[in-house]
């Protein structure tokens, strides 16, 4: 095994950047209470409004439209959780207008939720996706109506990459009165977001999937959208999200943003042509082998490939022997025995969801370990396949 | 002024403490997602395990009664949140039980919740408080019944330190086959804190009032207790709390409560003395002047006083210019121009309870401080009275 261990699961999370480490370190001694009116409190707000500034500009925003969270599944539940709000001066709920439109290739956070409501009688409607994980537009058009509140679609998804055409959804669901929200957790630093080219109404990002730190979140809600607190009590967050203000998880926020900023178009270039190399080598040496998700509109380091006669999980255990880390899809879904209900969702047989991981690439990676997985990789797929019965018997 | 500003606002928050700095700085770089199955993946796991039963075994608990939470709001939220879960199978919902029975001098968390809930056609009694800070178990008694759901009385009040009786309000709640929750986020850390003491079935506290980080909070929940995730998605905290785990914030409350376990006991008895002897000064060198909250049951570290004729914020800012940080409050209703909720609770007049601070004493406070704030205090106090026309007339 190689000394130094791979890591190739940037999609699940990512190493901190070590100028968002080298921030949060010194910040670490910047204690006060944000709503503190001392000294004490008013060195931690200046941090926290630094860095919500900084989230906002990144993705086009104003300041006071960024509301920080725990995580981008608080934000997306927080979205949700609108439609069931008590206030009798809610427009959503003045407008009667209760049903949301979501897709089957969502995260589990947004699909939980939307059944979570469904249960609380929100008629909820989840949109297909063709082979290759673009969601139904004809269908969203043939399904929205007056009565639609959200329409929330994730802008890249996790397991496969697929990019969405968040715009023309955003359009449609203001055609109808609908607001839009999209999940943009993967596509946030990796792809251009810009909340007015996209027209969205809200939008959510996370800090750990662009090496800022696990724990905090941010919910983009547009100046004027309806608006319900998941977490109420105090007034952080211009009482829309209750708690102490998590400065050292914001400043590391703030500043994982500035570092994407930077480097992220030179990045994703690298990572782009780190994920043809391991597609064409992984072509050339292994047999029955198929790529998930759109072969150009999808997020430059996320490749997911299915095998035949190999279960997914054994690679991914057969691989950490050898030092490289993938997943077998979303770690929210680790330890369920399910197939991905993204790569069902686009039609794929449960045998062959079985035998897919996803390879997710990052700032760190270079190309040695590229070519390194591309030599290990092959090896392991055949000595897998070699004691599949089934696959062997076919062979 | 002082070169070191003197930090007396710990019920707001507190600084990491040495400790809990130095191994979330060792932390930062295990970066895997708990969730993941690789060797990154696990690493960040026995991290959040071990945490979970530091903090397990610091209120007498299982590790798997603790779920992690982004702070003491949402696991506050957490809980009331429970009444309106839309699961048939839920135990309060098949019981019909979804009254809430509350006090008036709780967290804003757990009012406004509470007020959601009502809006929603919960109905929730809010318990008053006599002069000390007491909840009145009477009233408890003459309202609870076969239909309340949850009760949930703070156990130390973070305004005026009162401690409540949660063993003999649990006994009540039981008796009627009601949950009983309490948010323990001022208690846990400054008083023996033990789950099966106080035969509570939810308990919340929070890292940041422990000398640990923000954005981080736990919930006790006593196995078998009907429960409803309020974020929904992932399977993680056994899938009572979706969100990738927050590992540094988890480790870093993990050894906060160990840092207490180890200096709790003395630490307290230290914080009694200095509260005594300012109490004593303060009784000695300016008139007018009451202390509130019970005087013998409450928190070591927690004074409140009032000060007739002088505005509290004044106070604050004056003092702050002395570089002393003491609150007029919860940091979490600064900025609000309404007097204590918790402070009228206790059948203070509006104008007395403008008169308020609260000084909140921790571990690096020291008798020099203590001394210093001692001499500073009353010239504060006296300037400001010089310019209330009111009071100088009055006198």
């Amino acid at each position: 095994m190689r000394r130094k261990r791979i890591y190739m699961d940037h999609n699940a999370t990512t190493p901190l950047h070590p100028e968002v480490k080298k921030v949060m370190e010194k910040t670490m001694s910047v204690f006060g209470n944000p709503s503190s009116l001392h000294a004490f409190g008013r060195s931690a707000r200046r941090l926290v409004e630094e860095a919500r500034k900084n989230v906002a500009s990144f993705i086009g925003a104003e300041a006071d439209e960024i509301i920080f969270t725990g995580s981008g599944s608080e934000a997306n539940n927080t979205v949700l959780s609108i439609l069931t709000c008590s206030s009798r001066e809610c427009s959503l709920k003045r407008g009667n207008r209760s049903d949301v439109i979501t897709s089957q290739i969502e995260h589990p956070c947004i699909l939980e939720t939307s059944k979570c409501l469904e249960e609380r009688g929100v008629n909820v409607h989840f949109l297909a996706a063709d082979c290759l994980g673009k969601v139904n537009i004809e269908e969203l058009k043939g399904t929205i109506s007056e009565k639609t509140g959200i329409v929330s679609i994730m802008m890249a998804n996790n397991e496969i990459g697929t990019i969405q055409g968040i715009r023309e959804i955003a359009d449609i669901a203001h055609h109808y009165g609908a607001l839009c929200h999209t999940d943009a957790v993967q596509a946030v630093g990796k792809i251009p977001v810009d909340v007015n080219e996209l027209k969205v109404d809200f939008l959510t990002l996370s800090g750990h999937k662009i090496y800022g730190p696990k724990g905090i979140g941010a919910l983009y809600v547009r100046k004027g959208t309806p608006f319900c607190p998941l977490i109420r009590g105090g007034h952080q967050e211009m009482g829309r999200r209750a708690g102490t203000e998590n400065t050292l998880g914001i400043v590391g926020l703030g500043k994982a943003v500035q570092m994407r900023a930077k480097e992220m178009g030179k990045e994703e270039k690298r990572l782009r042509k780190f994920k043809e190399f391991l597609k064409k080598e992984i072509e050339e040496k292994i047999p029955d082998v198929r790529f998930n998700g759109h072969p150009s509109e999808s997020l430059a380091s996320t490749l997911n490939v299915s095998f035949d006669g190999a279960e997914g999980e054994t690679i991914l255990l057969y691989l950490d022997l050898k030092g490289i880390a993938v997943s077998t899809g979303s770690a929210c879904a680790s330890g369920s025995l399910d197939p991905s209900h993204v790569l069902l969702a686009t039609g794929m047989p449960a045998e062959r969801a079985h035998g897919s991981i996803r390879i997710s690439l990052g700032r760190e990676n270079s190309m040695e370990e590229i070519e390194y997985t591309a030599e290990v990789l092959p090896q392991v797929i055949k000595k897998i396949r070699q004691m599949s019965t089934a696959y062997a018997k076919e062979k």
